[in-house]
């Protein structure tokens, strides 16, 4: 059993962009467990956009990461040790981890997964919170019905991809915006969206949409915010839904693009609603289920972009944002 | 019988601020009455925010003015002759009718009205369409329960100054803003609000709202759009709701404000949605049995601002979309 652990600590509160001084590697040893703990080896590290916003000292929906201590996420592990009678040495179990090689838990948030049901990284993905932020997302935020046009952006994304299958599968129309030519094929050719543009290489958003979108659209999952929104809150169908997820687009900007174009939501009466997937934790049974079934039966692909070793990290998660990742970016820094 | 007809057409179209070169006032000869058809004498006209946008050239919830037309809002007056087996000379109704003295009217959108349930002008304003704007807007859009915090800008107006007093009715705090301290105190010392601040002279609109919602807001009632909604979007609470009336502050402007807080959307999971009164009519007759019992009980009070002359109307227009008027703006250009 070892007794040292690899932690990557939150150094320094970024301003703008985040960098490598915004880490810090650090060898520790590990503490003895208390009654009630265990000891989770980690194997798949996630790195997700809602990050951003908790390295920021401002009030958000998930506390802020504190200075000096090591970074969290979504993780899947193994428990290396057990003090806490409803985990077992050896099994596979998902939570909210640090970025180090073991974490002390006490049990509380970890959820064991079987691998039977689906690859062990499913669980930070189509299986996990992305793909259950999809799911809620579209169905009970933007209340995505048969014939309806929906538009994704960041649409290759962990969330994304999983939101213009589950509108086909639904009877919608589906529309993505990616940023890479490879991305837009990745949409239209194995994910079945109807349409897709580049929104790096188009000429203007707006037209893009009107191409892609000409009877407008009913449901926009945003992910984005920006300048993206602004060019569809013209194009929004009579009381079309904005399911607003995030702003990825906006999380690095020392101040936020203006939106200009609200006063259309007096025309179409439409609906801005933000959501977080941990309202809607109630949902988790019924998503499993589907979306379960729907993996089995080959109605949903996934991708994922799998980085190795705990030290690249941070590199992934600045990868991620910049939006050079293609599927689900992941940090295997263990063996399974 | 007169067989003349004093007109206000709509002249030019304005860019920015609407001033007397949009207007052109004619006389001109009645036609005769065709069968089916009913003249209305017309004693009281409404100017409304919305009309604004009706000048534009560009799709809107309301077809556009035509140029060279009389323009066109809410009024009330006697039919005067009738061709029409549904109305009888003598008898009071109201409907969308031209800026002229006497309307030919087909009847569709007219609706006969009982001077015995209140002033005539009422039916323009508090047991009217302002008044089904505010019952609709924040009981159903906003939701407001017993206990929330309703916060109304252009709180003094039409519609707001029966929004705060709807929401005192239903058990909530209800706070406002206006354009002056006169209004202020109206709002406070009459109407029954419980805080309400001038957004003139606010130092910060931030801090103004922080002062008089500290614990945040459950449900912003709408009017003004730009800076203000900028700095409600933030004090927004959990699950709080915007209900989007209008945007007056923004009519007038060749471009848009800013928004830039829209991201604080997914802290609170707040709601935005717009609105217009015109797709809740199956609520009129909810509204008239409610508003008129709370008229008859001193629960709801009401004010007018009322100018005299047919000719008067476009100053009574631009008077009211620069905030000028203090209660509902009306023209009186005929004797009851």
């Amino acid at each position: 059993m070892t007794t040292k652990n690899t932690q990557i600590l939150f150094a320094k509160r970024p301003t703008g962009w985040v960098d490598e001084t915004t880490f810090e590697t650090v060898e520790t040893d590990l503490p003895e467990l208390a009654d009630g703990q265990v000891l989770v080896r980690n194997i798949y590290l996630s790195v997700d956009p809602y990050m951003r916003g908790r390295m920021n000292d401002t009030k958000s929906y998930v506390d802020g990461f504190q200075l000096g201590q090591p970074l969290q996420g979504g993780a899947v592990g193994q428990i290396a040790q057990s003090r806490n009678n409803r985990f077992q040495e050896g099994q596979y179990v998902t939570g909210m981890l640090g970025w180090e090689s073991y974490s002390v838990s006490s049990g509380k948030d970890l959820r064991v997964v079987d691998p039977a049901h689906g690859p062990l990284s499913y669980y930070l993905g189509v299986l996990g919170m992305p793909g259950l932020t999809a799911y809620v997302g579209l169905l009970d935020v933007g209340r995505a019905k048969d014939g309806d046009t929906v538009f994704v952006s960041a649409a290759s994304g962990a969330v994304g991809s999983v939101v213009g299958q589950i509108a086909k599968i639904k009877g919608c129309r589906a529309v993505g915006s990616a940023g890479g030519d490879d991305k837009v094929a990745y949409l239209t050719d194995e994910l079945g969206y109807d349409a897709a543009f580049n929104y790096k290489t188009a000429d203007s958003l707006g037209r893009a949409l009107k191409e892609t979108c000409p009877d407008g659209i009913d449901v926009y999952f945003e992910n984005v915010g920006g300048a993206m929104l602004d060019a569809v809150l013209p194009r929004m169908r009579f009381q079309g839904r904005i399911a607003l997820c995030g702003m990825i687009s906006q999380y690095n900007l020392e101040r936020p693009e203006p939106i200009n174009n609200l006063i259309a939501m007096l025309v179409s009466r439409s609906t801005i609603q933000g959501f977080i997937v941990s309202d809607h934790w109630d949902r988790l049974p019924a998503f499993i289920a589907d979306m379960s079934g729907w993996l089995r039966d080959g109605k949903v692909k996934y991708r994922e972009d799998v980085m190795e070793g705990l030290e690249n990290t941070p590199d992934a998660f600045i990868r991620m944002l910049s939006g050079k990742n293609f599927g689900k970016q992941l940090v295997k820094i263990g063996e399974e």
